[in-house]
């Protein structure tokens, strides 16, 4: 089925123990289409402004992206962020941050993209998250991220959106930050309380927990690698995985979710294996399916 | 076969968001054989002053926890921590210790106890540990715990017992600190070039992470749960059932081994269920029996 996602376009310098990827292509968008198109065509929706450096066609070559929604808006600047990352490199320092054209009106939706089945909304102010919501005809599932900064300073329109999403893809600060719950579990079943029909709280080298309304739980560590060079994207590429694989599937069950969750759990294994979207780039779907066959079988008892 | 535990017996007092538990009966050794005695009768080997207001027998009343080598010490004052944890309770902190008994000899080793083929020595100086070693004939299976103090104070002692022992384990704190590694299982291989042939890695709510000395790899969520009230005795309950396990199967193959973290990860989520030893004293092997069907289940994909 249809996949829509929308979500950032961003000019990124990141640094991590391993070196300085300088003015590298980054966003939320672009590494969630790069994950998402291995499982299925992928309808991007995200603005630049007119000095961005990438050509995203060239980027997506040979991928089933489809760049209708991708505005380049004259006059305006590219979102621009640089960030770096210490030690087990579970969180991100944000070094400085140039909104830029993430400020002005959203992408326009493009006609074509209104009969979307699966939408994801990539980290954004949930009032905005909201306002493509009601954009897209009959969507079958919506699923959205988030992050600190819009549980603190949007609240009520974070609780609102809570309302019109079917899945939420959070990291387990946030839920934690949301609920005023330590306990994970705790924090999820909360959240599930507040709309969602699932919440997945990412946990970085510690793996995912998915918990439904109905209390179906499921947890997965993450992929174990020593090679981690550059978490940046982890978060979307894990998203991509997940929305591509059930997008593909064309449902949400319990059994999907749970192998839509361990498609994520790889790719973004991959991912943060080297800078930007490198790894991304080089992977095959061969190396999805070896990590998803190790995964599976690590985890057996 | 024989499985022997080394450890403290110890007169806690441990404050959590659920509650204050005072003077109540703790010490890594009674956690441990505790869980053990669900799988393999114990030979338990701990030190007390006779101040001790508790009654081991009683404690461990119609289970298989051999006492010969519970020594009370006339004149000596038994081992006292005092501890709270906050938010997720993921660390401990020692709010008052007295180490009294523990820093005298340690207890006599039984010679009903030198045939002991399981070893388990729980966190002491890395230097006892080596000693007691000694003191067993011909042991088929050692494993050692430690904590940080060792690793700061006693570097050497310590690299010197990895030479010695099968398996360590360790949390994810001491695994970086050792190894100067950030990621844990960079930290994990490492550590098995020391010495161990294999080590796992314990990292509280997020689970455990086995590595061998073949660069296998196991990984294991924590058993979901809401009903956190105190975690002490957590990692010593998974040390029991893990050993209990590894000991009654007689050996310690990569396959037992998942199977013996898996109990171990179970019964530790029984006893973080309330305060001191109440969980365990009240759960069923059909309550670890349960745990390990929905465990299995959960990571399933």
């Amino acid at each position: 089925m249809s996949l829509l996602v929308t979500g950032s376009i961003g000019i990124d310098t990141v640094t991590t123990p391993f070196g300085t990827s300088e003015a590298c292509l980054g966003g939320s968008a672009v590494y969630f289409s790069m994950a998402a198109s291995w499982f299925t065509p992928v309808r991007f929706l995200g603005v630049v402004g007119d000095d961005c450096p990438f050509d995203l066609h060239k980027t997506f070559s040979g991928r089933d992206v489809d760049l209708t929604g991708l505005e380049v808006r004259a006059g305006s600047k590219t979102f621009r962020w640089q960030g770096s990352y210490v030690g087990a490199m579970n969180d991100a320092n944000t070094d400085s941050v140039e909104l830029n054209v993430l400020e002005e009106a959203p992408a326009t939706l493009p006609d074509s993209y209104t009969d979307t089945e699966f939408l994801f909304l990539a980290n954004t102010a949930p009032a905005l998250q909201s306002q493509l919501i009601d954009k897209v005809n009959a969507p079958k599932l919506i699923v959205a991220d988030t992050m600190n900064l819009w549980i603190d300073i949007a609240r009520a329109d974070f609780e609102a959106l809570l309302k019109k999403i079917d899945g939420l893809v959070l990291n387990e600060g946030e839920a934690r930050m949301f609920t005023g719950k330590d306990n994970l579990v705790a924090a999820a079943k909360a959240i599930c309380k507040e709309g969602p029909k699932f919440v997945i709280v990412k946990k970085g080298e510690h793996g995912t927990l998915l918990m439904t309304k109905n209390n179906e739980c499921f947890v997965l560590p993450a992929y174990p690698t020593d090679k981690v060079k550059d978490p940046t994207g982890a978060g979307d590429s894990f998203a991509g995985g997940m929305m591509g694989y059930l997008a593909n599937a064309g449902n949400y069950e319990l059994n999907t979710l749970k192998q839509a969750i361990a498609c994520g759990t790889v790719v973004a294994s991959l991912n943060i294996e080297n800078f930007s979207l490198d790894a991304l780039q080089n992977a095959t779907i061969d190396d999805i399916n070896n990590r998803l066959n190790t995964l599976k079988e690590m985890i057996q008892f």
